[in-house]
């Protein structure tokens, strides 16, 4: 096992350094970014496509999507209303990586945008080692999962910036401790910003949307 | 990227190396093996916590939990009604590997044992590469999941023996389309053996625990 981490460490740093190339440019560009992390269906795409609707005519946004296959979700996010959608497909790699989001920040003109939405490939563990350059990172928990998440994921939970909490129109019908979830979360990322709220019907996505909207505009 | 390649490989092949010495091992003990894999809140824990009492006086069952953090999975086994619970803590990894199976392995006499669960680190990406040396493998896919799963984590679903969809009892408060799903099943796993169940309800739980239990008397 020793032989491999010097590897996984020089891969990691020549990552970093290309995170902060990606920074500097998307912040050059006075573009607001963010990467969206989440277990396999959580609800990142759907949260994306709930909020295109909502920012159209006040932000303009660009979508990058990164799957292990597939353009659904880049096809989602077009239809849902993004200025660009640019698919990464990472032929099995379980995360992005700096070095996959510059391949598709090249293919944009960053300054025509407002919102640089990146949705990374589900999995709550690897993507949390890999910066990719944005200005906030976001985790997308939801109700389903169960609420022991924040004790079994804890890399993914301490890292992040905001905390979304989807699927809440289940909490009926699912056997989920808040108080638990919460206090694992608090642990892990004290005052972490949290979202609950539901992509189905809508509820709580207003106040998720006035926080993009404002740091977006705060950009320019 | 192209120096990753080759250490990535001899990893996986001596991974392989070493899944093999423990199919033997746990072969020539006579006991039915599975490892368990789902995305993180499919329900893995739930399924073995669900199927123990249910094999109760029938087969004597060894758990091993693989987790990054926490006993919780290895517990909740053990309180259900395991003669054996371990668990690994992974420290990071995003998977169980072959070598963190045989040191679990070391600390059991099999021999005393019809039916060992292994149950794998939440992600549905990167324990499909990793070999441990069971009999068989189960995914556990759940249907807040969505519908896409199949599509858009092809290697985990092409790999497996079986699939677990649990929580069926979610069905009338989700939009999921079955026939969808099922049609990605069956191109990357024609004829794979399907249970359809609920942990919550019970219900579809007799059809796989005679699923286990065949296989599990057949070995003795």
């Amino acid at each position: 096992m020793t032989t491999r981490v010097p590897v996984v460490e020089k891969i990691l740093s020549a990552n970093d350094r290309i995170a902060e190339e990606n920074h500097a440019r998307i912040e050059s560009a006075g573009v607001f970014s963010i990467n969206i992390m989440a277990a396999p269906g959580a609800g990142k795409t759907s949260l994306i496509e709930q909020t295109l609707p909502r920012l159209k005519g006040k932000l303009r946004v660009a979508v990058v999507d990164g799957d292990i296959a597939t353009s659904i979700d880049a096809d989602r996010a077009a239809k849902a209303g993004a200025q660009a959608a640019i698919q990464i497909n990472t032929g099995g790699d379980c995360h992005l990586d700096a070095i996959m989001l510059r391949s598709a920040l090249e293919q944009l003109d960053l300054t025509q945008f407002d919102l640089l939405i990146v949705e990374n490939v589900g999995n709550l563990v690897c993507p949390a080692s890999f910066k990719l350059g944005t200005h906030k990172s976001v985790l997308v928990a939801s109700i389903p999962e169960g609420d022991d998440k924040p004790y079994k994921y804890p890399g993914m939970y301490r890292g992040v910036d905001a905390l979304v909490i989807n699927k809440i129109d289940l909490l009926p019908y699912i056997p989920f401790k808040m108080d638990y979830f919460e206090r694992g979360v608090q642990v892990l990322n004290p005052g972490v910003l949290t979202f609950p709220l539901s992509c189905r019907t809508g509820e709580g996505l207003d106040v998720w949307i006035e926080w993009l909207t404002q740091h977006a505009t705060h950009k320019k």
